[in-house]
């Protein structure tokens, strides 16, 4: 019923792959390298799949729905137990809050096309790219840092893993790649060390997809 | 009951400001200004109540609420008639794809924030920024161009107004503002002429708003 166009360290597909293993939902794989040829995202198939050419892709009876958060929302509203949203109006819209700050606020300025785009239109460095992406991550950590001092508990909000989880442990793996001082960033990495030794998570890892890479 | 916190051109209040017309929630306006003294989004005084440091904030029986998208299902959950969602699980995963398409796509890359810190971060100049800008809307809406070809009606997704059409709206403003093409998005024109006479959109433009300039 659902297959995946994924890439093992592509973030957003990643949060599609924990909502999926959380909700015990079968699903197909299908990798669309990131980087060989230029970007598999940018082929013609996949362009009709998806105009924005991004990924993840969930084809749902060979509908494609893209964009990780409306994913996220179809597959709560299908498949709501287990939830991955609180019941409480006010909490619901603390965890999508929580999740736009990773979706909207970090990572559309961090990813590899921005990247490409400082490189092509003002001849940004590697080196000066990748301080660029440091830069939002930092920015975007931080307030959720904050924004958790007031909602965290085991999780980003309250005890109960929601689509605020799924975001975070991705993003936090880019911090990393990034060279974030996420020391920095207490709570979160308490969540984390929790969040980490969930059977969805672990299976979910970059490491553990059929495409991964040394 | 509400209070939106708000600035007259910042195009993800708009969307909100759109959203509580439409449904005919009375709220207060309380302006922030972008600009005026680097940003009074940056005070600590809106730093508490977001700490993105960005707008809209909707507060709820004084209870701070952020992110646009996160606000608007908030509100569909709250006052769910009219409704701006679709009821058929399909399409609103389509209509919030093609929100997050504006929402995370296109709106975190070219706003102010970004803008000047390619300047602080690279030296690149007024003129560069703004083709940078240019360069991530037509992007975007191109691919929404796209996809509207198969969901559009008299709206973005069918003919009743969604999420995906408040989102729609100030992006169209934004891309004129940065000298985009849009006579190349012939299907968004002829959504946007409908949607502009509408009362909800008439009260929420820039131009109505109380802190609007010139």
């Amino acid at each position: 019923m659902y297959t995946l166009r994924s890439y093992f360290r592509s973030s957003a597909s990643w949060r599609v792959r924990i909502a999926l293993n959380h909700k015990g939902l079968a699903y197909e794989t299908v990798p669309v390298h990131l980087l060989k040829g230029g970007g598999e995202q940018h082929a013609s198939h996949h362009h009709r799949l998806n105009p924005m050419e991004q990924l993840p892709v969930l084809l749902v009876d060979g509908v494609p729905l893209a964009q990780s958060l409306a994913v996220l929302e179809y597959l709560e509203e299908r498949h709501p137990t287990p939830a991955l949203l609180p019941t409480e109006p006010v909490l619901r819209a603390r965890v999508r809050q929580l999740s736009e700050v990773v979706n909207s606020g970090i990572q559309p300025l961090q990813n590899l096309f921005v990247m490409q785009q400082l490189g092509v239109q003002f001849g940004v460095a590697r080196e000066a790219q990748q301080a660029w992406s440091r830069f939002w991550i930092e920015h975007g950590l931080r307030a959720l840092e904050e924004l958790v001092g007031d909602t965290g508990g085991r999780c980003c909000v309250g005890d109960a893993v929601t689509f605020a989880d799924l975001c975070l442990i991705p993003q936090l793996y880019n911090a990393r790649r990034f060279s974030v001082a996420v020391d920095r960033l207490p709570r979160l990495l308490a969540i984390e060390s929790r969040l980490v030794a969930l059977p969805a998570f672990v299976l979910a890892h970059p490491d553990q997809q059929p495409d991964a890479e040394a």
